[in-house]
């Protein structure tokens, strides 16, 4: 399993019951939940996620609406028993802003909650499996995207041509790698041969907020799903420019030149109560568009 | 118009579509809002409370489900483009909260924040018609209730009497205020005779989170509508006790002693999901007593 479940979809001010920006990625066993606007522990009760499986907490910024709801969330947890170690990746900031709400109410945490402070664009966080990237993105204050990223799945031995050849099984992982196998003969196995190719790993990149820039083409390239902020509407460009936001045509633009091959609008503004408009626009230039629905959860 | 509208009536934890505490207060023409736990602005929406005119605020204490989502209220009211000034009443601590919270965003209010620290027990808010008074209750941290009071209403000429007296207009302002007046023969026309009493004033009290603590009747003393925290039923008197919160029976008890007219109960712990028993267990005690819903206004 991995997915994306949207908990919250809008810009800053809360309107037609859509909430701050807030998303939880399901991967496998792991949840982790990438920004945290006001309301987002009751966004999590109301769509059943699982707050005990939240063991990694991604912040993009510190502006409100995309962690105004975090501190909320960290004192239920407590309140709740939560005994297991918490990770928050975030701008370094946050740590004396949580120190300081903590200090005045007299509480301390009884979990451990380890603070992983962004500081430059790379790979954040990695097992065996999978890997956390942050990248920058544009936008009026530090504003960092995130990619998950399934790592390069091996490639599988073919059951039905592997008995064809002599090749010792402590070569195996190898052949899994890719490599060819040579006999003493100097007779050359190709891999595909005894080889077939595993599923395509997958990835998720979230672009936080951000206004239009190529550069997240790279950043993103090629992902599988890519979630790109879309405050407004194409005709707002200069105010979405002016504000540090874009544009559902130019988020559209940075999917189709990264190359991903789906793409997910949010952060919609509170001006607009019906969202078609978003959707159709995006189209125009991005067939495999969706918007960011709450309550939803989209695969990767 | 005096009443109270309940925006939220739960504790810590939000369950069961209730809510971490606020309150508003209308006093005619006044907004107060009382605590501002996470969310409280998007019920502000939801239950259409105007929230330009909401020109005081109040917080309790330091406990985040008594003021988280003030931050997210004061940002967006700046996004809304709010520009008249806003008196908060808070502990002195919560002005390093904001100004943290501000700093880090970039932002600047574009409204005047006037912040007024809670420091001593008594008025701190007068007008002509009305006055705000703090005073403590028990808490694990430092906790403020208050009571908004109309001030007492002069009496009323009485029309149908003040014809048979020859007493000149200018001496009228002195009869509303209660005086007797003398002729220039010596003669008293009692005042009782060419007034009739006004409405009697009214107050709300708002006791906050708190222990059982008798020396809150003194402070609310005969209000017209009290409100008091019901954590616990009252078998867990103990467990109320430990963490500073009060049961069903202990406000009543507080309403009883005071002798005030109505009780409101609220800030109910999510282990409960029917509060039926809350009523119950109060009115045994007080019999005018009502649970705090959220959406509903209680007429003072």
């Amino acid at each position: 399993m991995f997915g994306v479940t949207i908990l919250g979809n809008n810009s800053a001010i809360p309107a037609y019951d859509r909430h701050p920006t807030a998303q939880v990625v399901t991967l496998n066993d792991q949840l982790f939940l990438i920004d945290c606007g006001e309301g987002t522990q009751m966004q999590i009760s109301r769509y059943r996620i699982r707050r005990s499986k939240i063991n990694h907490i991604l912040i993009s910024h510190l502006h409100g609406d995309h962690y105004f709801g975090l501190i909320g969330l960290l004192t239920s947890m407590a309140l709740l028993g939560r005994e297991q170690e918490l990770h928050l990746y975030a701008p370094a900031r946050l740590k004396d802003i949580i120190a300081l709400q903590l200090e005045v109410a007299v509480t301390t945490l009884p979990y451990p909650l380890t603070f992983h402070p962004l500081a430059e664009e790379g790979v954040i966080m990695e097992t065996p499996k999978f890997q956390v990237e942050c990248f920058h993105t544009r936008h009026r204050i530090p504003c960092w995207g995130f990619v998950i990223r399934e790592k390069r799945k091996p490639r599988r031995i073919n059951k039905e041509t592997i008995g064809q050849y002599e090749i010792p099984s402590t070569y195996f992982e190898k052949l899994k790698e890719g490599d060819d196998y040579e006999t003493k003969d100097g007779e050359i196995i190709k891999n595909e041969w005894v080889t077939i190719p595993n599923k395509p790993a997958r990835s998720y990149a979230y672009c936080a907020d951000t206004k239009f820039d190529e550069s997240l083409c790279e950043k993103t390239k090629g992902v599988t799903v890519l979630y790109h902020e879309t405050t407004y509407l194409k005709d707002l460009t200069e105010r979405a420019d002016a504000r540090f936001h874009s544009t559902t045509e130019q988020a559209a633009t940075i999917a189709l030149k990264a190359g991903v091959q789906r793409l997910l609008i949010g952060h919609f503004s509170s001006k607009y109560d019906n969202l078609d408009a978003f959707r159709d626009e995006a189209r125009e230039v991005f067939a495999d568009t969706d918007l960011a629905i709450e309550g939803v959860t989209y695969k990767v």
